[in-house]
């Protein structure tokens, strides 16, 4: 029952790059556009120079040291707590997207009725262990309300662990009391790790305002951040792939040595993101070979620190649910969990390199999501399960289709797909041979109107939606 | 550029397997349906009995360290000869199909037109390593003379290595004399290893007269051939992925065992195809997550004992070139080559379980044997390629879209994609954001009216024309 592991870097190649981090973050420094984070940094070690925040080696490691492996986010569903950095990886939908492909086709400005329908595609999900953070951005909601409607809608529609705002340390003090009040915490935060918020640095080597403050306000409640890096090698980070995951490291370090420096022991996950620049038109790219490269060497680079990773997720650049949006998703995927990833964001849902979201592609991805999970757990290679003895009993010529041990064992061995078509040729034929996509649509509409959505005492809700200003 | 690894068993797993495998062969036996194999066999200390050959775990260790872990295989155009085995998977195209699956979605049986126009994808493709062998099974040829005729088409409209019949041996010999045809050779046997063969044997635990002829007659002539198995777990082989693998390794080394024994050094390849029965009608899936993970265990099998591997492929259970197809054969061929396979049969155009070939899905799964090999060429990680001097340089904030080391670069990091779109929306749009399949569709058709047969002495075209009686 070996885990299935992917190795990209060999220890001397995962040393190289960490020591070029460290020169960086000593030599060239972060811009850090938040002085108490500047002010707390320089008296840990750091030096500050206006804007720029120098950081010692020694610093950075201590740092790093102090965070845990794993740690556990509780559900208000205590069946849905999660643990990261266990083994299993995480999965989120997708996060951010201003925009919805329709299964037509059309594209549109998301709306707040979009967000409902993804929180009940994600409650449901057997592999979504995140209900949400910003499914997608609702257009139709105000800007400055935005953040509380969303963490509501969460929260409401499903009893998993959700994610709070990121955009601020008003917002994130917003995200932190809403929390308490579901968990009925007296004094404005939760009493244990409830939520995950996203943290990105500016890349190259720049932390903002926005997100600093969001990062100390969860790091001095003792919530979970993810600090996440997106380098577009060739844009905003070298072309070298080995330049690109030794300036994300930089940044990530830079980010968790913050939260360490705040608070001893705050759960935080390395955030990879990064990808490379298609130099045609200067776009991000997220489904090519090269992004899925560095998933896989960025899980290792955060493992040799004693860190939990974030990486990958179902990504792509076609701006539609096609051949690619499939292939690229898969391989995303895959690559992420065999490299052992500990949490993957966007594990559903997204189309056009993040700025759509797909209620069709999420039913699909999370079929690619089941398939990974599958792959992951691999087999028991015991004596019984060699079947030496059945082998000579079945013998040259026999069958194994009635024998016990194939009826014991084929439920545990063999996944059962939902959407993928193993019919044959006639049957599918006749069974009508309905396109994926609009089984999908099908099972979107099945899944939303049958949602039930699950029990929240009505003082508490009512508290969230007076909080919402909903 | 350490090359990328996955594994799915640890050393103390692959040793259970291959003890299971050993007592298997040694207390089960195989049938063999070829007195002359027996007779071999017996006399290198097999026991045989009637049809059944046991084999003695010596005799196997002995014969399987006597196989070389690479070999060459030469063309007649010496930049397309091949090494299998030498670290980078050689990709052959579909085998076997009896049907075509036109861009339409309707399906028929496959022609010799058909045959012709794969020959020129896989001869026009610079990921296939193989022009071909069954690149369909070309119904409107008679029976008889198709093996002659599709290695006739194979030869001639390409320069690369081709396969040889497998269908008993006269066929088998039909194709060695062929071959001495195009390689000048006189006494009917080309002087070097110049094609590939695949022996399936018949799961459980059998190999019959046709295939064990055609084996023998490429040994005897130092021809490489790959012996397969494909255990459908649940009907032909155990449920457990434990006891397929040790059946289908059982099987392979008996067939290598042959090998070795009628003449020492011939170059094989362990072919690995099992995958699981769909239990609900009782047909082979291969787009399954346990096949892939049977693959990856397999290629760490096959290299435990120093041979190399076949397995994997771009297939797919979908009976069209839709999502489903896309993402299993992203699946399949990535944890091949990830597993580090040297050999892929089946690397584009199948569908439907090996029933079908589709013309366009060959255009598309060249695209995804690019991306896979783009992945598994990894990046260098020397100091240079850090390029800790230009993150100082262009510092917090920066850009690196004008650096001369961005320039120097981007050529070699990135891979330049054929299919895969990374137009913004709009330019997508104004495009006129063909789907796929169609932008297939069409470089099926300009590859096939530009495509330039490779020049062939007349003398010898006449000669390989008249063998193949056309």
């Amino acid at each position: 029952m070996t885990k299935p592991t992917l190795l990209t870097l060999v220890p001397e190649e995962i040393n190289k790059i960490k020591a070029a981090s460290l020169e960086i973050l000593e030599r060239t420094g972060v811009n850090i556009d938040h002085a108490y984070a500047r002010e707390v940094l320089q008296a840990a070690g750091a030096k500050v120079d206006g804007e720029r925040v120098y950081f010692p080696p020694k610093l950075v490691i201590e740092a790093i040291a102090k965070a845990p492996r794993q740690f556990s986010i509780y559900a208000r569903n205590p069946k849905n707590s999660i643990i990261v950095g266990a083994g299993d990886p995480v999965f989120a939908p997708g996060y951010g997207a201003p925009y919805v492909t329709l299964a037509s086709g059309l594209k549109r400005k998301a709306t707040f009725a979009d967000f409902i329908k993804l929180a009940k595609l994600s409650g449901s999900s057997s592999n979504m262990g995140i209900s949400g953070g910003v499914l997608v951005e609702p257009s139709d909601i105000p800007e400055q309300d935005r953040h509380n409607v969303m963490l509501y809608a969460c929260m409401v529609n499903s009893d998993k662990p959700f994610m709070g705002s990121a955009t601020g340390e008003k917002h994130a003090k917003d995200s932190l009391r809403m929390a308490a009040t579901l968990f009925e915490s007296d004094n404005g935060i939760p009493k244990q790790p409830v939520m995950i918020s996203l943290i990105n640095t500016i890349t190259p080597l720049m932390l903002d305002e926005r997100m600093v403050g969001a990062l100390i306000a969860y790091a001095e409640a003792g919530q979970p951040v993810i600090i996440a890096s997106l380098g577009m090698a060739g844009a905003t980070s070298p072309t070298t792939l080995a330049g690109t995951l030794a300036l994300q490291n930089a940044e990530v370090l830079a980010g968790i040595t913050l939260a360490q420096t705040i608070r001893e022991g705050t759960p935080v996950i390395y955030g990879s993101a990064s990808s490379i620049t298609e130099m045609r038109n200067g776009s991000l790219s997220i489904g090519a070979p090269e992004g899925a490269w560095i998933i896989a060497s960025a899980v290792q680079i955060a493992h040799s620190y004693g860190l939990p990773c974030r990486a990958g997720g179902c990504v792509t650049d076609s701006k539609t649910l096609d051949l690619q949006a499939s292939y690229e998703s898969m391989m995303n995927l895959q690559v992420a969990g065999m490299a052992g990833v500990d949490f993957v964001l966007h594990a559903a849902g997204i189309l056009e390199s993040y700025m759509s979201v797909s209620l069709e592609k999420f039913i699909v991805d999370d079929e690619i999501c089941s398939i990974v999970r599958r792959f992951l757990r691999g087999t028991k290679i015991e004596t019984e399960d060699l079947a030496v003895q059945l082998i000579d009993e079945v013998g040259p010529g026999g069958q194994y289709l009635t024998a016990d041990h194939t009826y014991q064992n084929f439920r545990t061995e063999f996944w059962p797909p939902t959407l993928s078509n193993r019919e044959t040729y006639d049957q599918w034929r006749l069974n009508g041979s309905l396109p994926m996509i609009n089984q999908a649509e099908k099972r979107v509409n099945e899944i939303i109107d049958n949602y039930e959505i699950p029990y929240l005492d009505k003082s508490i809700e009512l508290k969230l939606k007076e909080m919402a200003g909903i």
